[in-house]
């Protein structure tokens, strides 16, 4: 039987980034279904994901797989062993996770409180989001976080990750127009 | 050479009670460490967890991990394969997953936001709280979540769990405590 892969998706979110991001490591054919998720979603995405709502959705045979990390996890344990996207070493896997679960916990609220935020809160927003890079550097963005800047040039050089990051005057346009939005409700 | 494992803890924080009862249920025999978490934290915990700077942190041969749902994974990887904790099944894995994240996410800070608040705020808390469990439930707690209940009751009756919880007289005390001295600030 084919295997039937979907991705629903919406291309800035960088949740489904990690999910583009894994498929393609691995060499699976999918479906990309790019979801208006500011002001419709598909009945597909509310059938999918109805106790969150939210993109990415990883629908694997008819089957919902949700929650950007644990799809990520799920197409590791499902596709291609000879190029596993974790460590092999349940200490090294645990540390991949801690800091997979850190990015989410503290960098990516901080960034969309600095994105969405004005005056004052923008300010405090901006200066968490920078700590929050300084600890994931492990020591003191080019300048402030030398080593996170090199990994993500390195990340950048393969396809799997070139193809799947949206361009960045489009995501800068479309969330501009999201602030705009936002501000005016 | 002798394994060495401890868990710095604090007994009603239900994310230590998911650590304890993995440990327990994989038969490790581990050093628990009382944390003086709301006073006083040790010098240990900092220099463990710097990033976050809170319980529930495994110490394995003097090497931390940290996050509740991480730790349970590295204690599910690392010891006693024959009493796994997770199923076989990655789909089923992943659903797994998605409801530890769930509780997380929404039961446990629903549940905080209930217990730490007052009047008008806390009356909406409560509702969140009860519809985080409903979901849970899969439909429609004794008389609303018939399911989780009995769900519940059987985990009781192993070993691992009811040594892992504490008293809740003990917790209600505890928690009651907490919250006075949070509303005098």
């Amino acid at each position: 039987m084919a295997e039937e892969v979907i991705l629903l998706d919406f291309s800035p979110s960088p949740f489904a980034m990690k999910a583009r991001i894994a498929l393609r490591e691995k060499g699976v054919h999918f479906d990309l279904r790019e979801e208006e998720i500011l002001s419709n979603k598909s009945p597909l995405l509310l059938q999918m994901n109805p106790v969150h709502k939210k993109i990415p959705v990883l629908i694997h045979n008819g089957k919902p797989v949700c929650e950007s990390n644990i799809i990520v996890q799920y197409i590791d344990e499902t596709w291609g062993p000879e190029s596993p996207l974790l460590p092999s070493d349940p200490y090294e896997r645990a540390c991949a996770r801690f800091w997979a679960d850190y990015v989410d916990k503290k960098i990516f609220p901080a960034g969309q409180a600095a994105w969405l935020s004005t005056g004052e809160d923008q300010e405090a927003a901006k200066k968490e989001f920078i700590k929050g890079f300084k600890t994931l550097n492990g020591c003191s963005i080019e300048e402030e976080c030398p080593k996170l800047v090199g990994w993500a040039k390195r990340c950048m050089q393969r396809e799997s990750v070139a193809k799947s990051l949206p361009d960045q005057h489009k995501v800068y346009d479309l969330m501009s127009e999201f602030r705009k939005k936002l501000q005016a409700q």
